[in-house]
Parts: structure tokens; sequence; C-alpha cells
């Protein structure tokens, strides 16, 4: 079978970060004896530039078209002043993920063991770590109705509204555990049963669920405790499953936890067709200067493989050459005494070359 | 002027603990010649045990006709199956910050010099924090409405409201300046206006009062990114402001950088009578056992001083003895090789003789 990847380099680094993903993607099919078609297309502010939308219609056909989609980065401050639905973000990235029906968002905190060092955490606390906020993408309040109401005396009444439906929840737990199964068993949901409705439902749907998966051990826990856990003992966790919100905040303290955000891969996903980037930007002032670090695109590329084509050794090999590199080879972000520095096509080939080797 | 002083010993290890502020207080008084006059009601499970019910009238009463409040911690598993009006948080606590009109939550997240170590971070993180996390804490989505709707086709839809007004806003921010000008003069807005209305009038209102303050920094952040930065460099922050959600998970994240949660004081404030109390729980396995650290309440004592008395050289001499007996003495939970252990009375006891001797 022949695999369609849909490849969108977009702004800033994201051309030449992309471009080692692709290394380590080709590698593979060589070493497994996979054949993958890549296809690359405009996004972001390059689109905008090029053809004066971030999305152009020849980029979404060609994701409909695509088995899974790569991307590098979109944004920058050079389109920060356009109209909202004209600006990287809006007007690619959130009606991309709304088309292709990505309600789930995987944002992996790992710490690898050569680079311990790199968080402002103690070693101890964050060595092993490899928790997977699993983060529910498309409802919530950020996604509810909004209101700025002027009253009579001259102030103003402003609302947000925080909705969930059973199935929007079903559908993100049901993902949770799944993904769960296959790594620590170990699944928390994170929410603020103790005041809010939606939190005591989503309790409620996901607690059932659990009962479903007598071989994963499941737990609960405030969200204000989670922020104090998540820095006190970290590596309690395995799975992590939380509304939109509460995930915005906590995939992002998760990733800073490890110190290295240049590592650190994502996935949007639960439609036909998954999107996997890095979790960091676009890096505007870095760009064409080949010093940024490729690798949380080439694990972006791992989570592609595991998730979308199911090619769970494949994707190993991809991490486990990444686990190899870094006892030696270094980009300037994650730079260490006596190893080796090396810009970002290096850090490229010496990946593609250790899955090869592998 | 005599002072008056309505002291809630709750429920656990708050009696205990309670009596050690008091000897610091006791202390100023004698240092300082002023005059306390300290009134000891129930609350919490006490109170319910002693009269039925968490915050009965007599205590309330002694509430509105005192000056201040120091309370110790309430609840426990002996009382957590009562109906939720009897219960110890929503029976008594919610309920008397909302008669009071305490509007503002006070938590600082302070690390003393001898306890730099205490933290998952690594000291050269931590040493010296110093935050002051201002929460609003009667409006937002905690109090909103909320709604559990049946659906046609036998599912269901949850809904939470987040509302806020001009004055629950401007007053807040109008405390956080306050505060900052007396602190080191900067004060961040967290907040989440790329998404949410609320927050976009939040940072209306606050960036124009910022205008008010020319001395103070004023900067704005992301509650995602703000949580990141929590952990990369915690001490780029003096006050946070902001709403109760955010502030709820980030004053907790915020005081686990600490390491030391028994050290870390609260201040309900913002209606005519303030509220002081130590950011930890009734613990009540240790009750009665002596072994708890009273820190956290003596620092309560020194906020109350502050905010509720205007006694800002009284409440240093507090946090000075503080610091002083640190160097020496340590109840369990901070324990040292080569320091001596001393229990919850003795802690008191070396606190106020610290505090009259200085
Ligand atoms: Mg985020
Ligand atoms: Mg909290």
């Amino acid at each position: 079978k022949m695999y369609k990847i849909a490849v969108l380099p977009g702004d800033g680094i994201g051309p030449e970060i992309t471009e080692q993903a692709l290394k380590a993607l080709k590698a593979v099919a060589e070493h497994f004896g996979h054949e993958f078609q890549f296809t690359e297309a405009l996004v972001g502010g390059a689109a905008y530039d090029a053809v004066g939308h971030p999305l152009p219609k020849e980029t979404l056909d060609l994701c409909y078209s695509s088995d899974a989609i790569l991307l590098g980065a979109v944004g920058g401050d050079k389109w920060a002043d356009l109209p909202p639905e004209l600006t990287p973000e809006r007007g690619a990235l959130l009606p991309l993920r709304k088309l292709l029906g990505l309600y789930a968002n995987l944002r992996p905190a790992v710490v690898f063991p050569a680079l311990a060092n790199a968080s402002t955490l103690k070693p101890e606390v964050v060595e092993g770590l490899d928790i997977m906020v699993v983060r529910e993408l498309t409802g919530g309040l950020y996604f509810g109705e909004k209101k700025r109401e002027d009253l009579p005396d001259g102030t103003v009444r402003v609302t947000d509204t925080l909705v969930y439906t059973t199935e929007e929840i079903v559908r993100i737990a049901r993902l949770a555990f799944e993904l769960a199964a296959k790594r620590r068993k170990k699944v928390t949901l994170v929410d603020k049963a103790n005041v809010l409705e939606s939190s005591r439902y989503w309790r409620e749907v996901v607690a059932n669920m659990a009962a479903e998966y007598p071989d994963i051990e499941f737990n609960t826990m405030y969200v204000d405790n989670a922020a104090m856990q998540l820095v006190k003992m970290p590596k309690q966790f395995d799975v992590i499953v939380t509304d939109n919100m509460f995930g915005d905040i906590l995939s992002d303290q998760a990733s800073q936890l490890t110190g290295s955000l240049g590592m650190l891969a994502s996935a949007s996903i639960g439609g036909k067709i998954g999107l996997y980037e890095p979790s960091h930007g676009s890096a505007p002032k870095y760009a064409g200067l080949k010093r940024a670090n490729p690798i949380a695109t080439v694990m972006s590329g791992a989570m592609l493989l595991r998730y979308s084509f199911d090619m769970e050794k494949e994707a190993k090999a991809i991490e486990d050459a990444v686990t190899e590199v870094l006892k030696k080879y270094r980009t300037r972000d994650i730079m260490e005494e006596g190893l080796q520095l090396v810009n970002t096509d290096e850090m490229g080939d010496r990946i593609a070359e250790q899955i090869l080797a592998g």
C-alpha cells in the first residue's frame, strides 16, 4: 500500500525542520520497505503571501486526499495584523482542524534520558517522564457563545459559555483509554467536579467508561491539584484526559517540565486524517539560520506513523534513533559541554542514518 | 485603639496551629505596644458537632463585630458526607466569604532562603521567589449559571457560564495595583484574551487602569503561557492578577513551586473585615499530634496585620522572626540534617521569642 502524506512546511523555521522529518520518514520507508508519497503545499503566512489566503483550496484538497498531514509551523509578526480570518492561526490552523474533525489534541511531555538536566526541575523529579495529555480540542469554553452587554448603568457584562455534550466527552475519553492501553495503562481525568456542572458530567461519563477497561487504572483529579502534582510528582501521570481549557493549560505546563520544547511533538486526531506538528512555534527570527532543533518535527513524524498508519515499530525506530543521536549530537538549544554541536540539517542527517543503521 | 480579632480554630490541626499564630500576635502587641483582643468561636466540623451547624450565628455575629478574622482550617472525612450546606467548606467558608464581601483571594508563594532546597525545582530557579497571586474569588465560571439538559436523542448537554461585570474587574484590579505599589511594582494580568470574550474585556479594563499607575510595570500573559513561565522562570513575577478559575489553578501551582506548603499563608479581603488562614488544609490525621507546621498560620497573622491593620513593620517583624528561627529550628515537614527538630508548640514559642527579641 502507498501512504500519502501531505507536507505543509509553513512559516519561519517550518520549512527547514519539516525537511528533517521527511529525511527520517524516508529512512523508515527504506528500512521497513514502505512506500510513502510526500506532496508539499502552502499554508499560513507563506500561503497568504503567495495566493492571498492562509489555507488555499489546493492545500485543503491535498489534505482531504491524503492519509495524514505533517505540518511545520505557521505564523509570525508579519501576518499578525491581518484580519483574524486571514491570520495563519485563525485562518489556517483552526479551520483545518475543524474541517478535518480533529477533536483530540495529543501532547506528549517526554524527557529523554540525555536531557534530564535541561529541566528547571531537579533531574530525579523528571528523569524518565513520559506523560500524554489528551485535550478535547473543539468544544468547551473556547468555542461557546460569547456576549458583551451594555448595562443600563453604563457598565458592561461579559459572558463566555462552556458547553459539552455526551458524544463529545465519550469520543475523547474512548481515545484516552485506547491510548493508555498501549502505554502504561493509567488514565487521569482532570476536572473541577467540585464546582462545575460540566466537570461533574465528564466525571460520570468517563468513570462509567473506565469500568469497560478493568486493566486500566483510572483516577480523577481537580485541575488545581493537577497543576500542583505536575510540579510535585509529575511521574505519577501516564495519560491525562481533560477538556479544552484545562488541557490548554496543563499540556503547556507539562511540556515546560521537560525543559526542552524543541523536542516535543503533537498530534491532532479524531477524524479520518490526522495532523502532526511540533508543539513549538515558527520562531521567525531563526528562520533560515539552520540552527533550529528539528527533533519535535521528527517526533511528530513518529506520531504520524503510530497513530495514522498504526506503525508501532516504525515509530519506535524514529524515537530510538533520536535517543541514540542525542548521546553525541546536539543543536544549540540543547547543547551541553563535551557533545558535538550540529545544525538543523546535520541533526536530520544523523537521525536518518541512525534509523537506517538501526 | 483596641483591635478585635475573631479567632476560629476549626478542625483537625486548626486549633494547635492557630494557637501559635496567637503567640506571635501577642508578642507583636507587647513589643510594639498595641492592644489586640482575641475572641474564639467555633467553625466547621467542630461547630457542627457542637451546635449542629458549621457556621453558627454566634460565630457570624462575632465576625461582623471584629476588625479581622484569623482562621485555622476546616474540614475532614468525618463531615464529608453531610448535605453540602452543612459541610465545613460549603456550609461555613463559602458563606462566610460571601457575607463578608471577600472578593479577593491573596495567595503569596514565597521561598524562604533556608528552604530553597525544599522545592522540586532547582534552587537557583526558586531562590528568593516572592509571588503574590491575586485571585478574583466571587465571580466567573465557578459561580455562573449551570445547566444539565436531556436532549431528544437521549444524550445530555451540560453548560457552565462565565460572567464578569465591569465593577467586579475594576475592584480586583485596583487592589492588585495598590498591592504592587507596596511590593516590587509589577502587575501581570493573566487571561486568555485570544479566545475568551471575558478575557478581552478584563484586558481592556485592566490595561486602562494600568495607565493610572505609571510607576508600576504592567504586562499581560495568556494563562497557558503563565503556567509554563511559572515553571520556566517563576521569579519574573511579582503580582499576578486573574479571574477566579485561572487564579485557582495558578495560585496552587505557584504555591507548589516553593515545595513547602506548610509555610504559605492566604488572605481573603475586599470587604470591611478580612479573613486570614493558612493555604493548607486541616490535615485531620495529624490533629493533636503537635507535629504540624504552624508557620503558614503565623504568616497569615502577619498578613492580617499588614492588610487589615496597615501595620507594615509589625507584619515584617513576624516575617523576619520566621526567617531567623528557620535557620535553627524545623518542624518535621521541613526538617533538614543538622538543624533542631521542634514540635508545633515549640516552633510557636521560638517565633514569639524572636519577635520579642527583635
Ligand atoms: Mg496552550
Ligand atoms: Mg485551588
